[in-house]
């Protein structure tokens, strides 16, 4: 089934189903950032194969937006769908393309299960101004592909206390205590990573989140998770069940979300459960919308995972510092890919490394200035020592998730590149180094780093940092560092990358990412202050700083991290490692 | 009637209406922010009079909350009224603590004409959770007040399209046009200063602000402003009428709006609308939610308004250097009070000054540590040669508006005063430098001058700057720099505030205010970059600053800074006044 094949076969369901028009995010039955191959509908009709994308189809027009991360790739790989770059200028989103397409009493289909009950509630209203009805209740895919991969059935496994820090049961009173604090007595979930956490279970249906496909219902006198019974061990289940826990098989979920319950007041996030499940319970409960409380709870990592963080830092750190000294030192032929492979080796060789936690960015020479550069055989560079190389990676172990960027030069860097190493690094800088009120926000840290690059006339198109996960999603909220007026305020325990970067298209990248972990700095008449603690340790890059475009502060930042880097990892180096770690991390 | 009477009388009234608990918000039927007379109903019912409070009333307890400005304040004025001071530690805000004493069923009065539609409609939404009714309907206090003031009459009057830049027709198309783009064919119009500005009208309805109480209902055909007709000359009539405008009572508004107009969609700005008039036009006409276009349009200066208001800032600043001077040379016994009329006085001298921006902020020693102090003839404070004295003022000219904030030391200043001062400065320099790309908010600007103090442990409780009016409010939105997530980009045309500040309770305060405009910088590949020019001539004070705080490029900035104050004011200054600002202004 060719890709035209394939749009003549919607298009006749469309006219069957009397719809004007289908919308088909990249999306999960649970909001999930990353799909199981088994929803990955967008590829499968389109050919597209970024990670972010939407197609429209109507009866004349096929259309994919992506964002300006996937506008090479989008353009290289679409052949009967017309591509709009999402973001450029005079370019409309699909929503203000598509009104202005249709006509009143149109009708646009888009898949209930595979939109957020807050997307499907926005896109409604929008179109509604017009007269277009949106109607999610029809799969118009699902009978179009016949070869469609099988749903992923990895086993489940339980997170050990001692990693966790906290029990299930523990956690299930605390999400029963602030659903009864909303003043509702039923709060259903559909996020696979806050699932995860609230039952410590992990798994890998997704390829480098350790997530498990379930859904949970929480009430006051029983808790019910739906998830493939082939996934749990007899054990596993025993243990489930003797926390409480009653045991459902995934698909019965939609079924069981049909009928009243008697709660009738259920919790729900909109932003993470679907509008499928959020008009099924809405028909014959009262909605109450808040937030999952363990999205919140989740993002405040207690002391146990804390601690496990600082060794985590110190294992992962000497696997980025092996790998960088591997760079520099062997006479191996490489690759972009083969160092990717490099450096998963020397991951592997750490105590509880699982898997990486996302794939690794190996980015040489141009390919560095394309933030989310994915190499495959087609595009391995090999690396030679005349350009930057820049790296960014992470791990999966049960002692915590790992996020790390770094970017060398593999030969003799040119003053721009050392000007503008030095710029992203002050950037990072002024993040390590904030103190700031417990009122304040990630809008407020990001700006800070981002005036180092404004003053220039330059920036970056992503965020300076994300919430990152406990052995789960190195994407995590609800925190972040972003330019987003996002209104969520920094708290201790928070931990979050601290990542500036510079984007010169067609020349070079730079970022340079650390791992950071909100803590209390002081309390004064002006109230209470919080600040970072570094939860990253590999030396930045000595050659490619300009001492003169640095203030003393910044130099003596950059030599106190250093001596840390070299303190910490050290004894567990090899000889010629440390040695060489030892010049990389002297004094300015 | 004292203020045990008043009480009981409302209490009948609440009774015999079935209220369980009214709350009264100090406003008016515009949401304005300062209020004429007339609608000081919190002030004659609590005693309070600050700007900002609400007052609740239930059968039992009668309660106040008001912000940590007014907290002393209050304490000090009221009697019969429980003060809860608003933001502090455990005291919850009025809603909460009224859900928390109500029961379900119960029924709160709230008049629909004094809150707005956003606020009524969120505070209805919270109720409901608990199953509580607001009751917008009715209006419970205006039968209790028998010597009510009268509605202010002040005379309206045209700003001329020399002052203005633009007529009131090209207004009205441009306003026509924005509606239909919102696919609505009527707008209705409440705020005061979007009101004048539309119609190049200005009066003095309010203290300070030249406005005049109005109504405007703009349609495809036709143009109605609902206006006391005593206030229009009959020359000023026949121009509006000329323009196309259908003049109407003040009073005929609420009774228009009742009915069904041949338009079905109209364009409402629920923040700026008061809940009664939405809900009167909801039950006939589709309603269409958007910020009022004039909103928009109002804050971006045109040129001819930028030319006025660079010569303003000139008169302005000479204004203020002759009362710096006097300040430091006049042998003159002083007070706070004193004080003020002088600077008014050296404000008349100017070209084109009509009256006070708002009432100045004269405070000396403690009292500058409170940042809306407001000086009376029982807290007047005698000027001595011993402490901080800070000033802020502005001045409403037909050339524009101004607000400038200047501290200074009366006698021999303190390490710490001086290390304070230069703190603030260098936030203040922070801003003034700052280049940021065509995407950019204000909460990233206030951020860049709040880290200077964060770093120290040191915070502010005011937003870094806030939008001014062109010969209209001091106060304009809808931009500001702010800690707030407000999602307004900044944009060129923009006027706004520069005023960090630092203030040590019962010692001394610092606040140091230019204003700014924003202006385009560059276009890089990065994108389109704006900057600040400044809109404020008057010097810092050299001795309040400590050179070894600050970095090369703040003291050129000063320096570069002086010079130009200097150059500028000078030829309009008297021989010993600049003098004296030659010496002000001499190079770091």
């Amino acid at each position: 089934m060719n890709t035209q094949d394939k749009l003549c076969a919607l298009r006749r369901k469309m006219d069957e189903a009397g719809v004007n028009a289908v919308i088909i995010p990249n999306a999960d039955p649970h909001q999930s950032e990353y799909l199981a191959e088994h929803w990955q509908v967008l590829k499968w009709l389109t050919g597209f194969s970024g990670s972010a994308g939407t197609a429209v189809v109507t009866p004349k027009t096929a259309g994919l937006w992506t964002d300006f991360r996937y506008w090479i790739q989008a353009a290289a790989q679409l052949e009967h769908f017309t591509l709009f770059r999402q973001g450029d200028t005079d370019v409309p989103s699909f929503d203000k393309w598509l009104a202005s397409t249709l006509s009143a009493n149109d009708r646009i289909a888009l898949d209930g299960k595979m939109v957020s009950a807050a997307q499907a509630g926005s896109l409604k209203k929008k179109f509604a101004q017009k007269g277009i009805v949106v109607d999610t209740t029809m799969d118009l895919i699902s009978d179009l592909w016949p070869d469609r991969p099988p749903m992923p059935r990895t086993p489940a496994f339980a997170l050990d206390t001692v990693y966790a820090g906290e029990t299930r049961k523990e956690k299930f009173s605390r999400i029963r205590k602030k659903t009864a604090a909303y003043n509702a007595d039923c709060h259903v979930m559909a996020a696979l990573d806050d699932i995860a956490w609230t039952f410590n279970l992990r798994g890998q249906d997704i390829h480098t989140n350790p997530v498990n496909l379930a859904f949970a219902i929480i009430d006051m006198d029983q808790i019910r998770l739906f998830i493939d019974p082939a996934k749990l061990s007899p054990a596993l289940g025993s243990s489930l069940e003797a926390d409480g826990v009653a045991l459902f098989d995934y698909d019965d979920f939609y079924e069981t979300i049909q009928k009243p319950d008697k709660q009738s007041r259920v919790l729900l996030d909109p932003e993470s459960v679907s509008d499928l499940i959020y008009q099924a319970i809405g028909r014959h409960s009262d909605i109450i919308e808040a937030s999952n409380p363990s999205h919140m709870f989740k993002c405040l990592k207690n002391e146990v995972q804390i601690s496990h963080i600082r060794d985590t830092a110190v294992k992962d750190g000497r696997a980025v510092v092996n790998f960088l000294h591997w760079l520099d030192t062997s006479n191996a032929p490489k690759t972009e890919m083969s160092a990717a492979e490099q450096l998963l080796n020397f991951r592997k060789e750490q105590d509880a490394f699982i898997h990486p936690s996302f794939d690794a960015i190996m980015a040489f020479k141009a390919h560095s200035a394309i933030c989310h550069y994915s190499a495959d055989p087609d595009t391995d560079l090999t690396l030679s020592p005349d350009a930057m190389f820049l790296t960014d990676s992470g791990g999966n172990y049960l002692t915590g998730t790992t996020d790390i960027t770094r970017t060398v030069h593999l030969g003799a860097p040119s003053s721009q590149e050392i000007h503008d190493y030095t710029l992203v690094l002050k950037a990072h800088i002024a993040v390590a180094t904030a103190r700031f009120p417990a009122t304040a926000r990630g809008y407020q840290i990001d700006a800070m780093a981002r005036r180092h690059l404004w003053q220039q006339g330059l920036d970056f198109g992503h965020g300076t940092g994300h919430g990152v996960g406990f052995f789960l999603c190195v994407h995590e909220g609800p925190a972040r560092l972003s330019t987003q007026p996002v209104d969520i305020t920094l708290k201790p325990g928070m931990l979050l990358t601290n990542e500036p970067g510079l984007y010169r298209e067609g020349q070079y990248g730079i970022r340079l990412e650390n791992m950071v972990l909100v803590i209390k700095d002081r309390d004064t008449q002006f109230g209470s202050f919080l600040k970072f603690e570094n939860m990253t340790f590999c030396h930045f890059e000595r050659s490619l700083m300009d001492k003169t475009m640095m203030s003393l502060a910044e130099i003596n930042w950059i030599n106190d991290y250093h001596q840390m880097v070299y303190d910490r990892l050290a004894p567990g180096l090899d000889t010629p490692v440390r040695q060489w770690l030892k010049e990389k991390t002297k004094s300015l």
